[in-house]
């Protein structure tokens, strides 16, 4: 069902501010950079051998991850698993009882469909659900 | 220098209370079990692709994993990237200005050499380096 970790998403109060940890100490590819409005973000991808760490950076201060960084401060935001069939997926999770944040998929970056589970039935882990776009 | 994701790190109260959700609902594979004594953890591997989901739960109240939960609930707890050579990653992190938790690496699970980064370096996200064991 779930065959990598599509991400690790990372809250950053500004992407710009945060490119050269990632890319010049860690020296990973920046292979992405998007703004995602369905989601409220900035968004930039660093590939690590099949997966990436995501950046994300709030649009504006209603934004679900610019009250994340209001409340905890930058850090580990979301982790994401890519999956094959993301309708499937969510079926399968909402028969084994996940509350689901997105029933429906909805656009993630780089042409993905995405659905967030809701960290109350994931111990608390803001997890995201991904298809990529196909190659 | 850094090659994949080696695990995402989730901090959890009770391993035994964690494994239905990763094991049943999610269908990962659990590939192994340990109490990691230097790290005050218990701790289990779940596998997904090439990476790992680490469940980590405190052996007592004075550790940093017992800490984490008090202060923040349980959730994502750290990234951990894996090297070929912890040795010259750890020395081009230290020449590049990163603040090291463990100047020298210690013993991680599985018969790995982990080193821990501060947060303050890293844009708040604890990261681990993990020079597996060999084959």
């Amino acid at each position: 069902m779930l065959t990598a970790i599509d991400h690790t998403g990372i809250a950053v109060p500004d992407i710009d501010a945060s490119l050269s940890y990632y890319r010049d100490v860690l020296k990973l590819p920046l292979v992405h950079r998007e703004t995602v409005t369905e989601q409220g973000v900035d968004a930039v991808l660093f590939e690590i051998g099949d997966s990436h760490l995501e950046l994300i950076a709030p649009l504006g201060p209603e934004t679900g991850v610019a009250k994340f960084l209001e409340r905890r401060g930058p850090g580990l935001h979301h982790v994401a698993y890519r999956v094959d069939d993301i309708e499937a997926t969510v079926a399968a999770l909402a028969a084994a009882g996940v509350r689901l944040i997105d029933a429906t998929p909805r656009a993630g970056i780089r042409g993905s469909r995405v659905a967030f589970l809701h960290p109350a039935s994931t111990g608390g882990v803001l997890t995201e659900i991904v298809e990529p776009a196909a190659h």
